[in-house]
């Protein structure tokens, strides 16, 4: 209800702040007897602090060492809550007013709805908690390729640039002069969902498309979603849109998946946080990893939560 | 767990097929003391038949009188469940073939899913089945309009032709000329919800505008979702997309109210449904109606839920 | 939240007050592919309306014929939610008085919370509820076979006399006293489940024991339950108690299913409501049906949730 | 879903193994401003960790000093999640046979339930898991406090002997010749809640006395929960059992709170480890300080989720 838990069979729960003492994540739901152990997470908490590739976004130093504490014996899961837990080393609340509502960032909300706040870099507010949530996906991707889905999320567009072959040389100019004049940009993230099987996805609130926009759009620097053809099917034709293959559909009609691959876009506002060296140019790559981390726990849930859908 | 039920506090459970005998939503959690009838609730469900506006709308011959049979006592609400019912006045199975699979319908999906399906007029996935959420919507309307919040959204263009003042004309002429051709067109639709309080919303999964994105993508003609500058952000730089006053942030910031007006775009896509006189040219005046009900029912949850945010 | 659902997968909402136009259940989460009608419905409501046992029960005259509105097609269930609905013929709110609150009944407990009350016969407080809850009872029941699972309950004592074989005709004798007294009686009600599977049940807040005492103890005139040795186990020594052959654990071990049949036992007050030719003189046959149906529920609910229990 | 939550508004989710790295509790939705340390949460853990009353209970050293990682700055929570460690210091695995079911305790049916299972000191079955429980009924106590109701459990009887003034040395001289035979033995706990306004329950299913009756029966050695009267009311006549002053109620009518105090009672069976110089002769005293920690948690969510009853 208040909004740290995520999923209804597959179910996490993160906690933290940007500097308190650790932050963390508790994964009730997960299978018993999956081979588990913090190697299995550590490359999606590395590739969420550097972003996927280090052409488009700084690189930060956040160690982010997780620690398993509960759930697992003898290298497998137990089928009780498994908590992994994160020390924040680097604590430092120096260079944050109390005073400053920054614009762009949630300091005024949470002011106002709480009556507090925690000023120090923007508390439970700040992306450092999406580390939770990497932390549940890396757990989630290892069940879902024992089903032969795999979920991948990759920048499709920095700013105007798409990113594709080709224009590595531009867009690393393109970055480098955004940077020198103290500015971020936004960016367009796309997820694909491939192996996924038809039948994912509960009529009429819970369908999938619903579920997967309601996991990104918890992403704090999302501002808009599409499944398939998206905004464009706003201008689009009937014939045109519904085509006998369903390819603009993006693999999900009625809310159900129809076994093809689902296709996810992300908007991601550039940030707010400028004009230092620690800030990302583009956080679009972090985003894309943390997409990735939210499309995987929706659809291992989507598939749990379809085992009774028949007698 | 089984997606028909939508809400934590004010809870919506909608049930009903196409051509079933009836339709109907059960709200669970609607405060005691409400003045509440039928007359309440019909103009809602006017509106979802024939969509805002002739123009655009084909005229269909819905009479959706509903019935209250609980939950109301001397026209009160009582705090109990508040049971709704439509008689399916107009059933009429035939022109239906089991056998086919109608591309841009959930025809397959279902069956995939559930290994039979209804499928007399889409069953379940028929757009049909928003009538039970305009119930609730208008509930939902009447609670807010006491609390000083308006919900309101309108058709912001119908293909790629915007719908403001003094192009009427040529709409109309647009709209007829895709219906001589047997054709459909998708289109944008706008809520804008002004009076909301600064702090609705619960960090980090149940944003506001997750469950907003939620609400709007789970109705079956909406394929994409913004918030705010939405997809243009991707394309800003961070000192014009986080501007002092938050104009990009559509109301929302860090998941949480700010007080402003909220702005939710939806890109509705063009009905399958073609080629018959009894269909609609464009379903987005009809969608406009469904996503007012959707954003109020989100709101006036999230109202509900906010109460316990401090001691 | 607001209180009239239950289950997590299975899941039955119940609306409807004494004397209202109508009451009924929306079940949500029943497989597609069972074959159902209002027949397999029939048996379990006139248990309910008439007790088990005629001797025990006054022969109330409710017809409760049920209506399958939605959710079942060609005579099998399609996985969307299933609304069943009874009309209340026989409404009748002549000799309530709207401003007397009823000593053991919910009158005024109503107006505490919600600062109104529909006064006719308790309103949603009344024993007429369960009517829905026997519904979707009848429909787990039909699930459950299929599993090889049975639920059976059945009155063990009225007052201090146990209802056993051979004291029939004391036992008529006893009830017709306390009919002649103007008085009510409280009973013992046994539930078994036999066939049921080792493993149901979710640990720690969840375990099946929790679970089943939840749903025995929201019947109204439940006022004690118990597992298996139950208040017994609360005076007896750790030998006796846990005997090899777990005879006292009633069928659960840390709140799991162990293969054997599972024992509860509910205390149900006698009726407040007295003295008149209409009312029950014991409603604990009556009782046994909604326990029943209830405990049918519940463990259906756990079996599908143990679905996902190992990779 | 998978069981290790409880609560709807007030959401506690424990986590951790018996002889684990750790456990703990993520409290979510504790609202914002409450002035909180680990001060608070000590007296509750020490309680616990050795009954109330070294008479009756053994002395065992666990020093379960925890340490609160988040959701409290400054001194106060911030209305984030509370999360809350203690280091298993202790861990010992020795003496634990993985191929020896235990009698009365959870071994098979874990393994009946997950394939394998953590077999140091029971696992998650242990009673150690109702630290996690206890810490979030300490933070519940100190809101409850506020709102001037109390919740306090005390053992009533030690297998037929009632804990009562006077009986002290008959007691001791009871319990250690127990301990002499290497037994154990059961006991009754009573919680009383003072305080508690009128109007607290959801009707129908989520009752007052349904949810405390899950909430008690949650843990692990408890087999049954009464209501005021109980299982007296099943022998009782109408007349006797609804007094004028519903003294028989315990408190609640129709799952609603009267205003009266809340009256529960709960079999706590002798445990199954016996016959070392570690273990509780009688754990009813330890169950006591749970059960009040469960009784704490679940009125204040009932409380905050009876805020929104009327308009």
């Amino acid at each position: 209800m208040a909004g740290s838990t995520f999923g209804e069979i597959f179910r996490v729960t993160t906690w933290g702040e940007s500097h308190g003492e650790a932050l963390g994540a508790v994964i009730d739901g997960c299978p018993a007897g999956l081979e588990l152990s913090e190697e299995d997470i550590r490359p999606y908490l590395e590739r969420r602090a550097t972003g996927k590739d280090g052409t488009v976004s700084s690189q930060r130093k956040e160690s982010d060492k997780c620690r398993i504490l509960s759930g697992v014996f003898n290298g497998f899961t137990t089928g009780t809550p498994i908590s992994v837990i994160i020390e924040n080393e680097d604590r430092d609340d120096t260079g944050y007013d109390p005073d400053l509502y920054r614009p762009g960032h949630a300091d005024r909300t949470y002011e106002d709805k709480y009556g507090l706040r925690d000023w120090r870099g923007g508390g439970r507010a700040s992306g450092r908690e999406t580390a939770g949530r990497v932390i549940a996906g890396a757990i989630a991707a290892k069940l879902l390729d024992k089903l032969g889905i795999r979920v991948s999320a990759f920048v499709q567009s920095i700013g105007e640039v798409p990113v594709e072959e080709g224009n590595d040389a531009y867009l690393r100019q393109y970055l480098s002069e955004i940077k020198k004049a103290g500015e971020s940009i936004g960016g367009v993230v796309t997820c694909v969902i491939t192996g996924c099987p038809a039948g994912l996805g509960e009529p009429v609130f819970d369908k999938l498309d619903a579920e997967l926009a309601k996991a990104v759009m918890s992403i704090g620097a999302v501002k808009g979603v599409e499944i398939g053809a998206g905004f464009m099917s706003a201008s689009m034709l009937g014939s045109q849109c519904n085509d006998p293959d369903d390819m603009n559909a993006g693999g999900i009609l009625g809310g159900i998946s129809n076994g093809k691959p689902i296709i996810i876009s992300a908007a991601v506002k550039p940030t707010p946080t400028r004009g230092s060296e620690r800030h990302d140019v583009c956080i679009a790559p972090r985003a894309a990893v943390v997409i990735e981390a939210m499309a995987a726990i929706t659809i291992l849930d989507m598939y749990y939560r379809n085992k009774n859908s028949r007698v």
